[in-house]
C-alpha cells in the first residue's frame, strides 16, 4: 500500500524538552526531510508564536522537489465567527498547500478544557475545515485525544470525525495525545472507525508507554495511509513516534510504498542530519539509525554474523545507510569516504594499500571523538596530511588567551604568534570572550600574509561536548561552517581544551580556504 | 494475571555498547532489582567469563528478599556428554536455585552457525534441561531466535520446546533474538505456541524495530506469564524489552499483578539508581521513568494539565514516583511560571502586582538568551533574588584563566579569589581545558568552608551557541545538571564570554545545592 508520512519535527518536535529552533535551523530541516523525500512537513504554528509567522516569510522563497509544507494551527475559538479568528487568519497567511487542524474529539476536553458545549466543538471542527477547504487547501483533520475520546464517548468521538469529514477534510487523523492507548485497543478502535468513513484514515501517536513505533504499524495494519511522526522521535514528554523507525518498519517488513530505495538508503545520514541542527545528540540505541542500531559486541554474536549475516541482523544496514560494526575489533569500507579520498588523489584504488591507511587513520581520530559528518573538509585535509600533500600556510608557534574578571569588569585577551614561509608576526586582540579574541588575533596576523582571507567569514560555530559523564573535564567538538561568500565549507576540532578544539577547527578552515584561493 | 519479571540488566544488558559492570556493580544492582519486588534477577553466564564466577561467590553471602537469582548458559555442545561440558559445570557451580539455558530453535543456527544436525541439537537442548532438573533446579529455557525459527520452520521450532519442556522445563521463552518481528506475527505465533503446550510460556524481544515493549505487552494478552527484559532498556544493538516500561504497562494499563504498589512507586527511583551505577545517562524521554515523562512544554497543554491533570497525562506520575514539570519556554504559558513562584512563597497571588513582575523579568532574560527549561533551579534562584530572599552563600571577587600553548605544550590554570561570610580565600587549579581548571578552583575554594559540597557532582555540562552572525563573538549559553546523589538540578549561564557563561551556572548550581542542605 502507498503510505504517507507526515513528519512534524519542526511543530510537535519542538514541544520536546530542550528542542529550540531558530529560523535558519528550520529551514536547513526542511531541506533535509525534503531530501529525504518525506511527503507533508509540519514546519510551525503561526498563530502561536511570532517566530512561526517569520519562517514561513523565508520558506515560500524556495521551492521543495518531493514535500508538501503544513501549517498548524487550532479550530477557531468558541463564540466567534471562523473568518475573524486571528489565529486562522495567521494560518492562511502561512501561504502553505496543506493546513493541519486540530480539534476536541474527547467530551472530556470539550466540557472541561475549551468549556464550551459538545454541539459548538462540532460547529467549530466544522467552519474551520470549511474555511480552509473553501481557500482550496489541503485540509488534515488531527482529532486530539481521539483513542481517549472513543474510549469515554464513542459516539461523540465519531461524531467529531464527521463534522470534519462532512466539511470536506481529507484526512481524518486519530491521535493517541496522551500515548496511554493499550495496542490491542488502538488496533480495535482503528477498525471500527475504518467502517464508519470512506475518508482517508491518519494515526498520530505518542510515546508515553513506549508503545508509539508499534501502534503506528498496527494502525497501518488496519488500512490507515498517513502517518505521523517527529523524524527521531521528538516530542513533548516521551516524544511522538519516532518516524526514522516506522518507515523502515511499514517498507522493509510490509512491503508498503513510503520512499524510494535510494532515500531510504540516506535515512540514517538524514537522522543525522536533522539532530545535529538540533543539537541533541542522536541516541547510539535508536532502531535502524542508532551507532549501535548494527553493533556486535557478544563474541558469539560477532562469529555468527560473520557466518551469515542474517543470523544476528533483521535487516542489511546498508538497507537504511548505517553499518555494521564490531565492538571488539573494528572493520569498515566506506563508499562516502571513498569519494573523498578520490577527490585528492583519482589514481588511489579503492583496495589500495594506502586507502586503507587512510582508513585506519579515519577510525582512530572517530575512537578520539572526530566527526566528519558535516566536517568533510577536515577530513580532506587528514588525507592530504596522510599523502604528504599538505603544505602548511601558517603555523602557529605560541599562543596565550587570558580572562580576567574583577568585580566590576571581565576581559578576554589573547596573543597569537604565528610563522608564515620564514616571517614570524606576532599579535593580540581582545574580544568578547576568549575564543572570539583568540579567532580575531589569528586573523588580523594572517592578513597581512594573505590578504584573501578578508572575504571569509564564520557562519556557523557549534560546541558539542562528548561524553557528559566527565562534565567540565569531558572533551568538546567544535564544528566550524565558514564561506567566502560563494562555497561553504565545514571544519572540526575536538579536546579536552575548548580553546584548543577550536584553534583546531579555526585552522582547518582557514587552510582550507587557501588551498581553494591559492592552491 | 500473575505476571513474573525476568531481569537481564546485568546479563543480556551487559552485551550493550558502553556498559561494563564491575562485581561491585553487579551486587548493588542485585540489591536495587531485590528492592523493586523483580522476580528473578539474571545475573551472569559464569561459563563465559572469570568476574561472573567471582560475582556468584559473593552474591550468595547475602540472602535476597524477593528475587531468585538465575545463573545463565548455553545447552551443552555437540559431540559431548553433558556432564563433561565445562561451561554447564560451571554454571551448576554457581550454586543458583534457577538456571536459563538458551538453545537454538532456527534451523539456519543449528545447521550453518552450531553446524550440527537438528535431531543432535534436540538431544542437546534435552541432556541440559534434564541435567539441570535432575540438580533440583528451576529451569527457564530461553528458545534463541524462536520467531525467526518458526517463521522459516515451524515445526522444528516447536520441536525445539518439546524437547525442552519433555525434560522438564519449567518456563519456554519464546526470544525475538535480532528484534525484528512485526508486533501481529509475534502475536499470531504466540497464540499458536500456547495452543500446543501446556508449559508456562515466557517471552524475550530486542528492540531493533523500536517494538519490544510493545511486543511484551501483545505476548502477555496471548496468556505469556513470564517477561524478560533490562530494567531501562540496556542491551546489545538497539537493547532489550525496558522493563522500567513493561512492568507499569501491564499493571496500572491492564490491572495484572505484577509487582507491590509500593514497589511500583519506586520504579523512577530504581531505574535512576541502576544508571547510575552503569554511569550511563538516563534517556529523559524514557516512558514513566524519564525525567521528561511528565513534562509539559506548550502552553495550552499546561493550561489543560493544571484544570484536568489527566486531560495531557495517561497516568498520575505518583504511582510510578515520577513526578510532574511544567517547562518555561517561548511557548509554555504563565502556569509553568507560577508553580515556581509558589514553591519560593506560596503566598504569592498569581495575579499580584509581584507575580507580573517577576513574569517581566523573565522575558528580559530570555531575550538576553536564558532558557529555564531544565534549569528551573535558576529561575529559582532568580525569584529569590527578586523577592531578596537569597543571601549569598559566597562571592567571587577575582578570576582569571589563562590558556598557554607552546609548539610544544598547552596548558590550562584559573586563579579565583572568594569571599565567605567576612572571610577571603584565595586559590588556583590546573584542568584539562579553562572551564574544568576554573571549576576545579571554585569548588576548592568552597570546600573549606562548605564541606557538603563534596557529595556534589556535575552530571551534564551542555553549550549552545545562541544565534546570530557573529559566530565566535556570539552569545553562548550554558547548562548544567549537578546531583547530590539522590536529587537532580538543572541551571543555566548565559554571556557572550563562554567562561562567564560557565561560571554563572556553576555558581547558580552550588547555591541551589547549598540552599537545599543547609538552607
Amino acid at each position: 500500500m502507498k503510505i504517507k508520512i507526515f513528519d512534524s519535527t519542526l511543530r510537535d518536535g519542538a514541544q520536546g524538552e530542550g528542542i529550540s529552533f531558530s529560523v535558519t535551523d528550520k529551514l536547513k530541516i526542511v531541506e533535509v526531510l525534503d531530501n529525504l523525500g518525506i511527503h507533508y512537513i509540519e514546519s510551525g504554528n503561526p498563530g502561536s508564536n511570532e517566530k512561526d509567522r517569520l519562517f514561513f516569510e523565508e520558506v515560500r522563497k524556495k521551492p521543495l522537489k518531493n514535500a508538501r509544507l503544513v501549517a498548524f494551527g487550532s479550530t477557531r475559538r468558541k463564540g466567534i465567527e471562523v473568518s475573524r479568528d486571528d489565529n486562522v487568519l495567521a494560518l492562511l497567511e502561512a501561504g502553505t498547500g496543506v493546513v493541519c487542524i486540530f480539534g476536541k474529539s474527547w467530551d472530556l476536553h470539550v466540557e472541561k478544557i475549551l468549556r464550551t458545549t459538545l454541539e459548538e466543538n462540532l460547529e467549530m471542527i466544522g467552519d474551520t475545515v470549511a474555511f480552509f477547504k473553501d481557500k482550496g487547501k489541503e485540509v488534515v483533520f488531527d482529532a486530539e485525544h481521539f483513542f481517549d475520546g472513543y474510549q469515554a464517548n464513542p459516539a461523540y468521538a465519531l461524531r467529531t470525525l464527521a463534522a470534519a469529514s462532512g466539511a470536506g477534510a481529507d484526512v481524518l487523523v486519530l491521535c493517541d495525545t496522551n500515548g496511554g492507548t493499550y495496542p490491542t485497543d488502538l488496533q480495535r478502535i482503528v477498525a471500527e472507525v475504518k467502517k464508519t468513513t470512506a475518508t482517508e484514515l491518519g494515526i498520530h501517536v505518542h510515546d508515553d508507554m513506549g508503545l508509539a513505533v508499534a501502534n503506528s504499524l498496527l494502525a497501518v495494519d488496519e488500512g490507515v495511509t498517513h502517518v505521523q511522526g517527529t523524524f527521531t522521535g521528538f516530542g513533548e514528554r516521551c516524544g511522538n513516534a519516532n518516524l526514522s523507525a516506522v518507515i523502515p518498519g511499514l517498507q522493509l517488513k510490509r512491503g508498503h510504498e513510503v520512499l524510494e530505495e535510494d532515500q531510504l538508503k540516506n535515512l540514517t545520514h538524514g537522522a543525522r542530519e536533522i539532530n545535529n541542527i538540533a543539537n541533541i545528540p542522536l541516541a547510539n540505541q535508536l532502531p535502524y539509525v542508532g551507532r549501535s542500531a548494527f553493533s556486535h559486541k557478544g563474541g558469539m554474536h560477532i562469529d555468527g554474523v560473520a557466518k551469515v549475516a542474517r543470523s544476528f541482523e533483521h535487516i542489511p544496514p546498508e538497507e537504511v545507510g548505517n553499518r555494521r560494526r564490531y565492538l571488539m575489533s573494528e572493520m569498515s569500507g566506506k563508499t562516502s569516504i571513498f569519494s573523498i579520498i578520490q577527490r585528492v588523489d583519482p589514481s588511489l584504488e579503492r583496495n589500495s594499500e594506502t586507502s586503507g591507511k587512510i582508513l585506519e587513520k579515519l577510525k582512530a581520530l572517530e575512537k578520539e571523538g572526530y566527526q566528519f559528518e558535516g566536517a568533510e573538509s577536515s577530513f580532506e585535509l587528514v588525507i592530504r596530511k596522510f599523502l604528504g600533500l599538505h603544505d602548511p600556510a601558517f603555523e602557529i608557534e605560541y599562543f596565550k588567551t587570558i580572562d580576567e574578571s574583577t568585580t566590576a569588569a571581565l576581559s578576554a585577551s589573547s596573543i597569537i604568534k604565528i610563522r608564515v614561509k620564514g616571517q614570524e608576526e606576532i599579535t593580540a586582540a581582545q574580544g568578547n570572550g576568549p575564543v572570539n579574541a583568540m579567532d580575531l588575533a589569528l586573523r588580523k596576523a594572517l592578513l597581512k600574509f594573505y590578504p584573501c582571507l578578508d572575504r571569509m567569514k564564520l557562519k556557523d560555530y557549534k560546541v558539542r561536548v562528548l561524553d557528559g559523564d566527565n562534565t567540565t573535564a569531558a572533551k568538546v567538538r567544535v564544528l566550524i561552517e565558514s564561506t567566502n561568500g560563494e562555497e561553504t565549507w565545514g571544519t572540526v576540532g575536538v579536546s579536552t581544551n575548548i580553546m584548543e578544539a577550536s584553534l583546531k577547527a579555526l585552522v582547518d578552515s582557514i587552510e582550507y580556504n587557501l588551498l581553494k584561493e591559492i592552491g
